[in-house]
């Protein structure tokens, strides 16, 4: 079940067999296979009337700082620039009405499934986020307060949840500026501690696409720019999802 | 509060302003900051009578390769050459009686701590993981089976959630086997999805220390170690833990 799709086009990828050959990967067709414009990409991840909880937006224990920096960048979504992106329980409700690739298929039951940055529902407990997209400058901006159920070093965000965060805030990005679908590598370099409770800022770049891969970084500081936490960079697989309707395939 | 201690240290490093110049880090003194014996830092971070929980124990949520895997590694640690890790709710409980060094302080208020891969208590919801550690060979195992709450792609397991089981794998290793307190770089290849539920096995190696850092190595397969799922490698920063005591230095 498990060696097919992702896994067969990422190993050939990795084992460099795949630079420029695109006959090899049966299901695609390049001209035509990340064709979905950004804005279509866009409309079907922000449904503009949905019924589902919308967990990136304020509460109570949002700090003062990433509440006014939020502020200032819905002020930015009034000229079309930016995008406030929601955040659903799961990746399912993001994608509703497809599904991934063929082959890419796990065993599905009546599980209760949480996106992994939203596994943690006490407000101010764990991840506290929201990501903000520009896509004519393939950019994003994620406001991150971690909470006290993501410790590492007695006080401070385990150096995991911020390397999840910055995988998260990839995955959305590559997703809407590209059809980027799984992470290949994430490479990240620590530089300071974020105390639990404080607000860091992640700017993150699409810095190219190529070869069916694209390519990002991310610096994640504080609000006034003079502690920067960390730097990363990803590289992300482009795959088309498959509509849930073509089973057949 | 924060542009002291780790932040100086691991600055300089960064900006390879000491390679090798130990006259640069006034609170540590080369020759002894790193003599603590691994036997003694297991003895502190291993606790022989305890009432903490230890979450690192089998529930009926494990699978039975999970749990048979266990089996065979408790009964490695007869012989001494295995040690079973507990696994406290918080990095606190495993420090008691230390502190971070000077200068790495966070503001402390009461809040209900936890480490971040044991901040979902539902058992088999979120992290189900046990990691052994072998001091001789300096080398760990972690046996990681994912819950629904830790998801990305559909059925999957979210990239960032492995990142964060390995960095956290890498930070006990490295700890126990010569005091690595900080996560400098955490660098990861992903080769294929883990299925939620299913087990992963990470093998943890100490390449060699040098220069106050720890390097190591990741591999996260299948049991059959058919399907890799994951590469990294991390690199942490030796830092000394002071006695909670000593309060004035």
């Amino acid at each position: 079940m498990m060696r097919t799709g992702f896994q067969r086009v990422a190993r050939l990828i990795h084992h460099k067999a795949l630079p420029r050959t695109p006959h090899l990967l049966p299901r695609l067709h390049q001209a035509s296979a990340f064709g979905s414009s950004t804005d279509s990409l866009v409309a079907r991840f922000c449904p503009e009337k949905t019924d589902l909880k919308d967990y990136a937006l304020p509460n109570a224990s949002w700090s003062p700082d990433m509440l006014s920096l939020y502020q200032e960048f819905l002020e930015k979504t009034k000229s079309g620039r930016w995008i406030k992106l929601p955040s659903f329980k799961s990746n399912r409700e993001h994608i509703q009405g497809f599904k991934l690739p063929s082959g890419l298929v796990a065993a599905s039951d009546k599980q209760d499934w949480r996106i992994f940055t939203r596994c943690i529902q006490l407000e101010g407990q764990g991840y506290e986020y929201v990501i903000f997209f520009n896509p004519s400058e393939k950019k994003s901006v994620c406001l991150f307060q971690p909470g006290p159920y993501l410790e590492g070093p007695p006080g401070f965000a385990h150096g995991g949840s911020l390397a999840a965060m910055m995988d998260e805030t990839f995955s959305k990005t590559a997703y809407l500026a590209g059809e980027g679908l799984f992470t290949l590598s994430l490479n990240v370099r620590f530089k300071n501690l974020i105390p639990v409770g404080s607000l860091a800022v992640l700017d993150i770049q699409v810095e190219k696409i190529e070869d069916q891969k694209l390519y990002m970084s991310c610096i994640a500081q504080s609000r006034d720019k003079q502690t920067v936490y960390a730097k990363s960079s990803g590289v992300f697989l482009q795959l088309q999802l498959e509509e849930e309707s073509s089973e057949q395939q």
